[in-house]
């Protein structure tokens, strides 16, 4: 039987979503469409009654305002807010910045398919003297460069994802504190496939719909019992296809 | 010398401002005008070149509102927001939700400029049979009754504002971490009466402007070496005449 219930985000679509550019740590903002997405994530939230106690979010803005729209909706601004860079997006390394048909261009069509899909194997990683390389953003800078990463696979992203979920929020959910996190594609989906021990070759099917909150029970244990959107099927399918499309229009 | 900088941003114009009620710990939202004020708090500090570390402010939208504006125009939504209430508005007890005319019909002009403007006298109580009684509020509600306060004068708001400015903000500032607080007229002069040393006789005469960031510097005991805002004389001098008459037209 269901003891505690998470409920996760994912953000809406950002203006690099639009502009068909790998994001991962860039820091993009949501666009007209994802306020809308986010909006209307706390607008289901507060239909069905949900309440939460604390909310847990990444360093990149499209997570935070899609929270803080969701807070808005729910009138819950006051709720401790945790920002942590273990939430961030996967890290696309080198590819960050690129579009999808430079990035075919210049590695190829079935390179980039790897790159995407593949759980284990991870994109070029940025060097140090890369203008983007993580350290020279003052929220990354304190960290030591061995802690964060210059690219990584969706295996990398759950290995960074679990000590948080493990030492952090595990704790706040198990002391009865209601949870939402609002994160990313992988950070999202590297949480789920450790809580449904979803198989490595089974994960790239894996898409969860932006804006629609996806509510996770689990036993006095913290083991899996069942999960659900907050919305209807037929909304979820289509919302999972966008997705799948973004996808493969990156 | 000045070796530690605080800047400080009183919430924009709220709805119950416009209303003309007595707010206190009602959590009001911002007023489209209160909206303007908080980015253009935000503008002045990117024009001056202000970047922060961590942010403080209250447990009410109105000022947590604010901070947002204000990260927007930093970008800097990644940075800790901690939220407290011991920064919240002075606690106006059973005048919260009353207007100016109300209270003044029903216990005398002269005794509410008491209440107004008197240091050490605070308005009447709310009562545990009332409504809008503070551990109503699920946010409060977790405290003690002996802890969170049924009415204040501003004596009481200094001295709940100044366990969380010594044992929270002050190590925090230490560290060498640059601080922005959000926070309310009334938190907001407790903090500058005690920085400044200001006598209780003449208190009632500061006004913080609002959205004006208010800059503190401190030497390296934290003691107060000069404070300015970011805004020419005029501009202060004319946002500080409208607070005034806001004040007297409650």
């Amino acid at each position: 039987m269901a003891k505690y219930t998470l409920v996760c985000v994912r953000h809406g679509e950002s203006e690099w979503n639009q502009k068909n550019l790998f994001c991962g740590w860039h820091d993009a903002d949501l666009s007209t469409t994802g306020v809308e997405e986010a909006k209307n994530a706390g607008k289901m939230l507060k239909e069905k009654g949900y309440q939460f106690d604390i909310a847990y979010t990444s360093l990149l803005k499209r997570a935070i305002k899609t929270l803080y729209m969701v807070q808005e909706e729910l009138d819950l601004h006051w709720i401790p807010v945790i920002r942590h860079w273990r939430l961030n997006e996967r890290h696309y390394g080198a590819l960050q910045g690129l579009n999808k048909s430079e990035t075919a261009a210049k590695y190829g069509e079935a390179q980039v398919k790897i790159w995407r899909r593949s759980y284990d194997t991870p994109p070029p990683a940025l060097e140090p003297t890369d203008p983007r390389w993580s350290a020279n953003d003052r929220r990354y800078g304190q960290f030591d460069a061995s802690v964060v990463p210059a690219c990584e696979c969706l295996k990398d992203t759950v290995a960074r994802v679990l000590p948080y979920w493990h030492d952090i929020i595990v704790p706040t959910i198990k002391s009865g504190q209601r949870v939402v996190i609002s994160a990313h594609g992988n950070s999202l989906r590297a949480l789920v496939k450790y809580l449904k021990n979803i198989p490595d070759a089974e994960i790239p099917e894996l898409n969860i719909p932006t804006g629609i909150p996806l509510v996770i029970e689990m036993d006095e244990n913290m083991k899996y019992v069942k999960d659900y959107y907050l919305a209807d099927e037929a909304e979820v399918k289509a919302a999972m296809e966008r997705v799948a499309n973004q996808g493969k229009a990156k």
